[in-house]
């Protein structure tokens, strides 16, 4: 693949965006049928719905630059989302299990967070204006739902209501 | 697997990290070599003296727990360091390549943030302070190679330095 200008690059992002987003598509229903907690389900959800109109998003983009989106696979989406699969596998304290639902989920909100953090930046050097508003919308919702899974971790899952067997 | 306490998942999460890390020592010096801006090519060396550290920190903890470092690979970062040399096969103007260098490894950053949040979470949850500690350092390095990353990819490489030919 040639990289000439800034363009390209950016083109090229939103190309493993575009892949990340459908991955995840298919996997936040999984993830919502494996948690036991309500609030967790109920984030999983919220970010199901959210992740379709990201997937919008990008695809108004795409049709701003006169683009479609192509059919590569983001592979470290694929590794992520693979991750997540092996705890889906796990047996244990449902507890601890929705720890670890989460520590995963966590993984892809920052992956996601970063690589909108470069193709935001990249609208802006490229004076997309339309652009890194939809993907600035699009990164606070990431930012949101990485926020609310450490509340659930740190609040109701593992603070006062913890269930005191999973700690030993 | 197991996963019965939070003692289970901080080892299991311990272990995925400590792949994680082993991956990116072997991953650093490939990316520190395809940059052609100096300051990036700083980074990346002085981050591959920190990973190392990062490991030798895993380690660490690995002894106080009475336990060892395992074989599992973490398909996570796999993934991510798949991207990263997809980009190393690219052509094009070098100061583009630069910022696809910056983008791939700011997903690094970002997976690393995530995950050592998660494991300083339940290192705090099963009250083990030195542990604590020392992921605590690394977490703090990993944002601060994050930064460093942004205000590269803004500052010199994209900012007022920019080469105007590749913003076409």
């Amino acid at each position: 693949m040639q990289l000439n200008t800034l363009n390209d690059l950016f083109e090229e992002q939103l190309q493993d965006l575009y892949s990340a987003e459908t991955q995840l598509v298919e996997a936040l229903p999984k993830m919502a049928s494996a948690s036991s907690n309500e609030e967790l389900r109920d984030a999983f959800e919220q970010h199901l719905a959210e992740t379709r109109q990201h997937v919008e998003r990008l695809t108004q983009i795409f049709g701003q630059l006169g683009e479609k989106p192509g059919t590569e696979k983001c592979k470290a989406m694929e590794g992520l989302i693979k991750e997540g699969e092996e705890v889906l596998s796990m047996q244990g304290d449902p507890t601890v299990i929705d720890a670890a639902l989460i520590a995963a989920a966590q993984r892809v909100e920052h992956y996601e967070i970063a690589a909108y953090g470069t193709v935001k930046t990249l609208a802006d050097q490229l004076d997309l204006g339309d652009a890194k508003g939809l993907l600035d919308d699009t990164l606070d919702e990431e930012g949101k739902a990485d926020k609310l899974l450490t509340k659930i971790a740190t609040g109701g899952l593992l603070g006062s209501g913890v269930n005191e067997a999973a700690k030993r």
